[in-house]
């Protein structure tokens, strides 16, 4: 195990408390997976009458906790949703189906539902058998002390090597019912936007369908989670889930069957907003991160090749560490572009660090002032732009630098 | 700049002499333009009826001279190269060809040929104008100084950050006539297998037809060049030419218009080793490499299909760095086969380190002795091979560690 991170220059500077969800009540657990003096397992209960949506890793070695929440979504009647730290129960074959089995055993048994209402997911170390049996003495203790108060000890409880607890919050109104959203997320490392990137969960008191809170959550990403990378590394365990658990209806919010209602305005953007703030934070912790970068393309042919360029460029190593130097060293960013394969004109290309222009239709330039750019390159948010001049299609990730500190974090990690 | 590193570690311990090559003179020549003490420019000359092939960067974003290659390979005579160090010239908009076809009049002017006759490469800062009149000074000195023995003073003078020349030398019989093939490379990041990695020249006194050239160099490329990886970044200078000077023909050799042709099998073979010797000693130049990675996947649905999983695992920051800590880490060459995108089967996959397998059909192997696959690890190569299991596929890359000496030498590497 690497030495303990201080945490990362650019977590949040508040976090905020967030209140109760109606429904959604939580515990965390010591269970000694691996580490010693902290928690590492979370149980979330769920009230009945809740749905569920997920979206998974497009891994195609996905952990054991991922197969099984895929194959319990359609239908689901969630009622719980356990969690570990320290072992990510993925590679580990037939033991590791029979783990999750087991698990959902137990917490179906402590929870009195069907283990097919049970969800899960596991994050650490790949390949090491998960000893399920370590949930079996905390399980009943988790169930007597589930409160709707822990969100941040949730936070806490399934993080690895992130350096804080990654929780946000909003709250909006449906019909003229307010209503509230809590999410928390972990996520370091290994990050990349395949679907959904790392463990990360979504609550809300609003009454809405399964389907109507799958397509929320399947849009939302887009923009958010899947526009973040930190090494475009792709967890097998990558799951980002929803719980609803419809209580605001007892207080008057319609019940919505479809996302394209327009009732829902107001609640799928502060839906949105919730899954970008948690995913902002991954970057943001992203590992041995000094700087989060911003890269938006514009004028690229479509959205999606705008997608692909900023990828090529958030997931470069030689942009990376030039921003980790301070370097406002914009030839890698042409590199980055010319490597995406995308369509790219070298003599259109222009090129912003920091807000300043520093490239201009293929060339250095010639007016941009080297010192005040240098100026720029030491503050903790780095916006990179990047225009085209070819079309219409516009984007934008978010990742962080390349230090040597990930390299110490990464170089040691399982030892 | 950064500090001047120490030679590699996986440097080849013998440098071999490169014979002289009839028809080759080479001459190098401190230019000044970037840096002090050192060469920077590279003068080749080549007799009349010298034939030139090329494979160049995909980068939609390539240097002036990559652009002036392509423009003037066609139906080729050339008389000429010139290489310099210390600015890519590229992205430098019309300053850049002007600088190219400035370079190619001079040097065309003291080699008494035409400027078309000419090639020009240029690795270093991209998106600095570079100031080619610095070649003016020296261009005749180059022509006179010219001699046939200076191979390893041509490879240093194109050096960047390499911290060794790279040269490699093969002899074969075409007929009854001895032939010999010299080159050189350079390239030490911004390493990726489009095309042609970094800058490399292989030279002939084979008779082959510029068709047969091309065909041997294009063929050549896939297994060697394009099977090399330090950092996943393209170029926007790659380039790889041979030129075949003909002159073995006057002691007998045929004349060869064919790749095809049966008389070149063995010529074949000794270029493929040339090519294959260069490509490993710049993935044993890797920026801050202190092991050598041979990744080897078997078993894929195609030959194509093991490649993209091979880059995949060779390029992943988790999997390069848990190498730099000599760490047996295959739950991350596991994530890096399931990011992949391509066909896999998790429960049909072993994956060996060092010669040892540490996992089996889907979990870890429970044999395997964790202390021996330690001891391999402290090695310099490292072999990791992944069978998928699923079909006749195979394949293999080099690559390299991934170092806090990456960082380093890339955080303020312009600065």
């Amino acid at each position: 195990m690497a030495k303990p991170s201080p945490v990362s220059p650019l977590a949040p500077k508040n976090v905020p408390t967030l209140s109760p969800i109606e429904g959604v009540r939580l515990a965390t657990a010591a269970a000694g997976i691996k580490y010693r003096g902290r928690t590492d397992v979370l149980l979330a209960l769920f009230d009945p009458g809740t749905v569920a949506a997920g979206v998974f890793t497009r891994s195609k070695c996905p952990s054991a906790p991922v197969e099984w929440c895929r194959a319990h979504l359609k239908g689901a009647k969630p009622r719980a949703l356990v969690v570990n730290s320290g072992n990510a129960n993925a590679f580990t074959g037939k033991t590791g189906r029979q783990a999750c089995a087991f698990t959902a055993r137990i917490a179906a048994k402590a929870a009195g539902c069907k283990p097919a209402d049970v969800f899960l997911a596991s994050t650490g170390v790949i390949g090491e058998p998960l000893d399920a049996s370590a949930f079996d003495g905390v399980m009943d203790q988790l169930v007597a002390d589930s409160q709707p108060e822990s969100w941040l000890e949730a936070a806490k409880a399934i993080m690895t090597t992130d350096t804080f607890p990654k929780v946000a919050s909003a709250k909006a109104r449906i019909g003229r019912t307010l209503v509230t959203i809590n999410g928390f997320a972990k996520g370091a490392g290994m990050i990349a936007p395949d679907m959904a990137t790392m463990l990360s969960y979504v609550f809300t008191d609003a009454p809405l369908s399964a389907a109507a809170l799958q397509s929320l959550l399947s849009e939302g990403v887009t923009d958010t989670f899947n526009a973040v990378t930190i090494d475009g590394d792709t967890s097998t365990s990558d799951t980002l889930m929803a719980f609803a658990t419809g209580a605001a209806a007892a207080r008057g919010a319609p019940r919505i069957s479809r996302a394209s209602d327009p009732r829902l305005k107001a609640f799928r953007k502060a839906f949105q907003e919730v899954l970008a703030d948690l995913s902002e934070q991954v970057a943001r912790d992203g590992e041995g991160a000094r700087k989060l970068v911003e890269i938006t393309v514009e004028g690229a042919v479509s959205k999606a090749s705008a997608r692909r360029i900023a990828m090529s460029i958030a997931n470069s190593p030689l942009v990376k560490t030039a921003i980790a130097g301070e370097d406002a060293n914009w030839g890698r960013v042409v590199m980055a572009v010319g490597k995406a394969g995308e369509p790219a004109d070298r003599d259109k290309l222009s090129i912003w660090f920091g807000g300043i222009r520093v490239a201009h239709r293929g060339m250095r330039d010639p007016s941009y002032d080297e010192a005040e750019v240098s100026r720029r390159m030491k503050e903790q948010r780095i916006p990179i732009r990047v225009r085209l001049g070819l079309g219409k299609g516009s984007d934008r990730v978010l990742t962080c630098d390349l230090t040597k500190d990930y390299i110490a974090i990464n170089g040691d990690y399982r030892s």
